[in-house]
């Protein structure tokens, strides 16, 4: 795993401890550091020596590293390298809590783009009351068109199945209220759309879903809104754990979300990581990795992507 | 206060169940009650002849009462009827848990609009760390174009100063981070359009801020936002609260809000209000006209507007 030692309001203090929290965690983890040497030294220093042989170093190039206000880039260079080592086979996957924009066009030039996908969304998973709720898209991409909403019920369904094992996903369209015609122009264009597109892991669309739903599940095992909308909601959820006192046992809003869309497994932390959620964006990057989820994913969305392609073909005979 | 008997999933049972338990709590209230008599009976029953004396019964024409899909016709005739009873000065406010664009469009037709006000916006009030929160649009407008978005700036800091007392209220713009430049195309223009704006009541606006501070109102005291996103997060916010075990001891997600940018006291409750929602909504509505809320919301902002009216004068000198 490729840990951007950069990325993050915090980093790399937090981003050091977070990584030492998931190599003590997970016995079979091995992180390739991506970040100025001071910074992973300090992490090195903290560890026995069978941990300390499942780390790598991999000094980035940071041209400034005095100046705060080019934080931004040096953050970019970093999680460029991280990019460049998964493609040079030397890590398998990327966490980084630096700027989702970076973060998402680094890894969709680095790593290539899935096909027919032009802006990777974010899908992150929240406890509900009777399994895993996974919310989409939380900050991919911001603007809501019809087509956009369908590709992530799409991408929801599939990532639900594989991700995290669930048999014929329920997904569901979040919007004002549950009956036909409810919510803005992009709902009512697309929940009609999405009425009509088969979608992949025996997945089915149960239609309008409300904001309640994220948090329960009880409706909607996927549930599919614009970057805006699912980046908002996911904070507000975290405010209101905050205000009622902590999150549920089972876990509260995430602070890492899986990136799909692009070849590769990668990870976006919340800028505001503490050293937890850095442990857990790690934790779900390794248990994505290590059931092939991208790949999978990908592979089931190209089956199911075969029936349509051939609508388009010209018959000739 | 007129009570709409027949708005709300479980009406008219939840809606009497509500009224019965707002006369119990407020001594000086007096109900208007507006539906079939049938239902208001059982209500006037559970009462004493003290508190039987603080109801009015007002039957109001329900051409059709047993067609179930007829149910959203028959309410709409109940908030016409309240409508009808404020503007004959039978009553002073109008609660209803019906169709929120059924008495939206009841109440613009009926009472009137704002001047400058096409669409009125419904502002929730949450409670914040250290204070009240003003929440708009939830749900009142769906489609957020950068002057709807100061619009609602404006409403809701008059709103929050006259409502609930705040002294030069903080305004903020919810979006997906605090830098400028944040967000989806219409939060990137109404930020630096709120940035120009003078707002009423002595309110300055903060800039973008994030989902937490809807729960927390650590940055802001009034969030600006489209219906669609404030709709859902609010619901959002109900569902954490419930997965969290309840509510914090100050209170939850409000199940009623104010509407704005009609010339009358409207509280509008959620479809699915409980009694307790029901009775909060008509004490919300006793509340804003014992402080003639609306009237001194729509004289600031007649006063606000006063300055840039000149500015489209024409000078001839």
């Amino acid at each position: 795993m490729a840990v951007d030692l950069l990325g993050g309001d915090d980093a790399p203090d937090v981003v050091v401890d977070g990584a030492l929290r998931a190599v003590r965690a997970d016995p079979d983890l091995h992180l390739l550091l991506v970040g100025p040497t001071r910074a992973a030294g300090a992490l090195v220093d903290a560890l026995d020596p069978a941990q300390r042989a499942r780390l790598t170093l991999r000094p980035a190039r940071t041209a400034v590293e005095t100046a705060d206000d080019l934080t931004a880039a040096r953050a970019e260079n970093t999680v460029r390298a991280a990019v460049a080592a998964i493609r040079a086979g030397q890590a398998d996957a990327l966490v980084s809590a630096g700027s989702t924009g970076a973060t998402v066009t680094a890894a969709a030039l680095g790593l290539g783009r899935w096909p027919q996908i032009r802006r990777p969304a974010l899908a992150a998973t929240l406890p509900g009351v009777s399994g895993p709720v996974v919310l989409l898209d939380v900050g991919g991409s911001m603007e809501p068109s019809p087509a956009t909403l369908a590709r992530h019920a799409v991408l929801g369904a599939a990532y639900a199945a594989i991700a995290h094992g669930l048999d014929a996903p329920r997904v569901g369209l979040l919007s004002v209220g549950t009956e036909p015609g409810k919510g803005d122009r992009p709902r009512r264009l697309a929940d009609p759309m999405l009425r009509a597109t088969e979608l992949p892991g025996d997945a089915r669309y149960v239609g309008l879903v409300e904001g309640y739903d994220v948090c329960l599940g009880t409706r909607a095992d996927v549930v599919v809104t614009d970057g805006f909308t699912g980046n908002v909601l996911l904070k507000a959820i975290e405010g209101a754990y905050a205000m009622a006192g902590g999150p549920p046992p089972d876990g509260g809003a995430p602070r890492a979300a899986a990136l799909l869309g692009v070849a590769g497994t990668v990870v976006v932390c919340h800028g505001a990581a503490r050293p937890a959620d850095i442990a857990s964006g790690i934790a779900l990057a390794a248990h994505l990795w290590r059931r092939a989820a991208t790949d999978r994913v990908a592979a089931l969305l190209a089956t199911d992507r075969t029936d349509r392609t051939t609508d388009t073909e010209v018959r000739t005979s």
